[in-house]
């Protein structure tokens, strides 16, 4: 049982959450406190009264107790003072989307496959050798179409002579040749151990899962940076890095390492040894797999945009100098063109969209934007130009989602004042995409900008200003930041935002209309991504990133594309419904498309130029 | 037109061939001439008269010639003088196996396909992958079913785009899993080289050719020894050797590393480069088979003998690390058990006994003696454990068919002088093969030995004396010989020789009597191996090495291990019918069939126990 504040005067219920401090639950909830430190508990700001109950933390002007230090002890009454504005407009109406679990139930039946045979042993009468024995027990075990690598005879007769004959023999499922393949012939009974590695394999971030491909448990988690970023940030500026000499290879190589060494870190925490892995999958756009796999990037890039395969042959672990063991299958989710990789197709698998007759919007907004329209009868995908904006790409002040990034902003409808929270609760450093979705919905909804994401020039107030770069809010003033210099958000920021929000947005709705449907004929909308866990909905509803649907229809499903992996491994259904949706899925190519453009032009406003497509936000201010 | 001979006083009328003097002419024919010295024409003992006609030689006592360094420039009346014994017993019948040709005129469908795709060119409307793009082209020009190694895709991109989507592609059948494969994709139409390598993997050699495969045309042959020989001359001291530490690996090594500088020779002679090469089929015995895979060769010793394969997968360069363009396809020869080996079913293949309805002994002496008795209906097939008597082991003066060997013996039958010819007319350092048989073979007809292979001992000759290892005869005293040390054959090399033809004949016999039939039934007997060239079939079946056929019943097939691997790279139908011949082939285990050893023992005289076995001998002495 969760303790409870009641704010007031906005009478105001909340539930805490684990961890939470008073602005924690604040500002979730939509209550304007000011504050200036990001939570630090420098700016002194955030003043409230507790009238009942019991806080734990730092009191200030003897009556009061500063907000980002208050942990609640008991239920609390807590007022925020008049100084904070006595205005129903503080108390914004804040919602997520609802996070739609994809784990399946079912009983794995994983890609690779663990078969314990017993091998009658060699006589004088029926010395067959090794491999042809071997082969004629498969036979009788009921596997009868199968290729064997022919690594696997290099160890074969001394594995078959280790435990009499008796031996494990792993199997896999090969998609691409449909066809099984025995990657790996143990002593004795090891079906007791067969893991696998799920990775999602980022422009900016990898995660990894350690899989028990007998139970569909998770052993060990990881992520880290790809290490790809010291030679670009971004798919683009990595296609540019392979262009050097022997750019691609470093840049395969790099990342392959990295991949070797997550995987030790895995091995370790679930105190695992690396012969117990028996397959990989890894879901990544189309310019992270061709990297991964030192396929030449560079076509997808120029004109017409070719990638060199969508659907990727199994490759084994020695061919990626992988430090697996000989013959590990490493599978990679397919690709449906140079900017829809096996990240979204992975990601549209595990959640089912091509499964179900309700008509879905997938969105992944990471350091690119990929959306897929469709349902069970058919899947219409684009890539969105929208850049790395919404993770801080761009912006002036604009950074990762990592210690000291401002995360969410709320501003204060009358005195401009901000309220902002960082991670980590550090001195803030810049903002990251959700502190800027936000940020920018406040601005808006507060009236600081107008629809075109102009500044008020009337106003005096310190915090609106002209800067270097033309009018700029100054968000955290150089005393509370963590730089020593002001934090702002400038005019540029904003025009940079609406045009990657526009894309996004004309993308949805050419994808629409390319099957004759609207906006309004969608069932649901899955926000796929860190993306998805973070936005407020309202606040990316406010500026046009998100249409405007009852707020009911919007799930956030996570990381689809380390899910979608996970699925290939687990179960062999699922392997073949990934290639399914990569061949079901029409790509449409939105710069060449005839209608994009004035799509695109007309979103060049808060929310859209067409007022009626946003018809909640009529009035709200 | 070739000049003629006639030898008085024997009237026997000879043909010249290209390069031969007289001695050489009389050896081949049956007349004994003394020489002792080889050919070199240091003993002085070859004397002739030339009665008519005119020579280029050396000439001795004023009027005879050195029948050794006579070359006859016109038809010739020679006479031999009367030393040499006017006595019919001194004309041997001589034959040969008729040499059975078995190239196919049939038009070359190699294993290795090229095949020249024009792809559409991608356009924004078709962006189509490039690897998608290549197998749809595939399936248009009836290619259906085929794999694409990942190995492939590195390249692709360039390739399509560096003769405008105009590529070759080769494709390779993989009889072991029945599919076709992608092994390489260049631009432009590289329908024009299409080159293979076929090679005889044996013990003590290796043959190698270069193969137009458009043509079936041999553009280079080399050869050399294995240089496995260093770490064991035969396959039990290599098994042997491959037990120490690291010794697989570097017989493996070894092999590898030899077969890379004669392909280097092969290309260089024939002016191409190593990209030319699209397909490699091997063939060996199965020992040298597991040693150049690296696959361990204990079990094949070892009761019960079991190879780690019988069927070996397909391979592929980089697998083994050998410098040869990636995923260059090699293939190597089925075997059937751990002494019946991929050059026994290629050259079963090769002579098409598994075509035809006659009952065939086919007959492979070489370090080891393998047989194979059958027809289209059937196919048994046994090791001999004759050992390497045949090519000079375990003989006292025995040595390998190079410069300096006795490779032809005669003796006169009353004075028991020897006539010997040398390969290259060195000097003599030792006895080969057919210099062994034919030495033991003319032994036992002018009654120097006895059926039990024992020498006279009621004699005074010099030539026959009481030596270290027992009764020897001395071919070459020390003045004639490159050593400077008599060469000798003890009773002890006799008894080796027996137990190595009896070993052969039981075998010949225990084949045939598993199928109910006898020797009496043969149609035919090939003769594979160079042994089966040189060979005199009188002297092979004097000693009970060859059964007592009529000897037009006699092929000799020449090396059928690389005519086998060179039609695997032809034809896809041989390759076919080579899978069928190794699966029809049933082994006879000979060292504990139950009838063997009586078989055996019976073969333990000179011809045989059983005189009617050899009619045409009787009387013969």
């Amino acid at each position: 049982m969760g303790l409870k504040i009641v704010f007031l005067p906005y009478q105001v219920e909340a539930e805490v959450y684990e961890g939470e401090t008073v602005i924690d639950v604040a500002m979730r909830v939509g209550i304007h406190i000011n504050a200036s430190c990001g939570g630090v508990g420098s700016c002194n700001k955030c003043k409230i009264l507790i009238e009942n109950g019991e806080v734990l933390g730092e009191k200030i002007e003897d009556i009061f107790y500063k907000a980002c230090t208050a942990y609640p002890k008991t239920d609390l009454i807590v007022r925020v003072p008049a100084e904070s504005l006595y205005d129903r407009r503080a108390l914004l109406r804040r919602s997520r989307a609802k996070s739609l679990d994809l784990k399946w139930d079912k009983l794995p039946e994983p890609v690779l496959k663990k078969h314990y045979l017993e091998l009658i042993p060699p006589t004088i009468e029926d010395n067959t050798p090794d491999l042809e024995r071997l082969m004629s027990t498969l036979h009788s075990a009921g596997l009868k179409d199968f290729h064997i690598p022919s690594g696997v005879l290099s160890t074969l007769p001394y594995t078959l002579r280790e435990a009499d004959f008796k031996v494990t023999v792993s199997s896999a499922w090969d998609p691409f040749h449909r066809v099984e393949i025995i990657t790996r012939v143990e002593a004795g009974d090891r079906r007791a151990t067969n893991l696998g590695v799920a990775m999602d394999l980022g422009t900016t971030t990898l995660q990894l899962e350690l899989i028990d491909l007998n139970t569909g448990e998770t052993l060990a988690v990881t992520s880290d940076y790809n290490p790809q970023i010291s030679y670009g940030e971004d798919v683009i500026s990595r296609i540019e890095f392979a262009r050097k000499k022997d750019g691609l290879k470093l840049l395969a190589e790099r990342i392959r390492e990295r991949f070797a060494v997550l995987v030790e870190e895995l091995l370790k925490e679930a105190g695992k040894s690396p012969e117990a892995i028996g397959a990989v999958a890894i879901a990544g756009n189309t310019v992270m797999t061709h990297l991964f796999l030192g396929l030449e990037p560079r076509f997808l890039r120029e004109y017409p945009y070719v990638p060199v395969a969508k659907f990727y042959p199994t490759y084994f672990s020695q061919e990626l100098g992988l430090p697996l063991r000989e013959n590990t299958p490493i599978y990679f989710a397919p690709s449906v063109a140079s900017y829809v990789g096996g990240d979204i197709t992975a990601g549209v698998m595990a959640s089912n969209i091509a499964k179900e007759p309700q008509l879905t919007l997938f969105i992944d907004l990471g350091t690119n934007g990929e959306i897929v329209v469709g349902n069970s009868d058919f899947l219409m995908c684009a890539a969105c130009s929208a850049g790395p904006a919404f993770e801080g790409g761009g912006i002036r002040c604009g950074m990762r989602a990592t210690s000291g990034a401002i995360e969410s902003v709320s501003i204060d409808p009358v005195t401009f004042e901000p309220m902002i929270l960082t991670i980590g609760k550090k001195r803030a450093k810049g903002i990251c995409g959700s502190g800027i979705i936000s940020l920018l919905a406040s601005l808006f909804r507060v009236g600081l900008i107008d629809r075109a994401g102009k500044f008020r020039r009337d106003l005096n107030i310190p915090r609106l200003r002209q800067g270097e770069d033309g009018f700029e809010y100054v968000l955290v003033f150089k005393e509370d930041s963590a730089t020593g210099q002001d934090i702002v958000f400038t005019e540029n920021d904003i025009e940079n935002l609406i045009r990657a929000k526009g894309a996004m947005f004309a993308g949805y709705q050419i994808l629409l209309e390319s099957v004759g449907l609207t906006l309004s004929d969608l069932d649901r909308v899955y926000l796929a991504g860190t993306f998805g866990s973070y936005i407020d909905l309202e606040d990316a509803v406010t500026i046009g990133l998100l249409p405007d649907l009852p707020r009911e229809k919007f799930f956030f499903l996570g990381n689809t594309s380390l899910q979608g992996a996970k699925k290939m491994l687990l179960y062999r259904e699922k392997v073949e419904e990934l290639y399914r949706v990569a061949q079901m899925m029409t790509h449409v190519e939105l710069s060449t498309h005839p209608k994009y453009m004035d799509y695109y032009m007309a979103t060049l406003f808060l929310p859209h130029t067409q007022e009626e497509l946003f018809p909640s936000l009529k009035g709200g201010k």
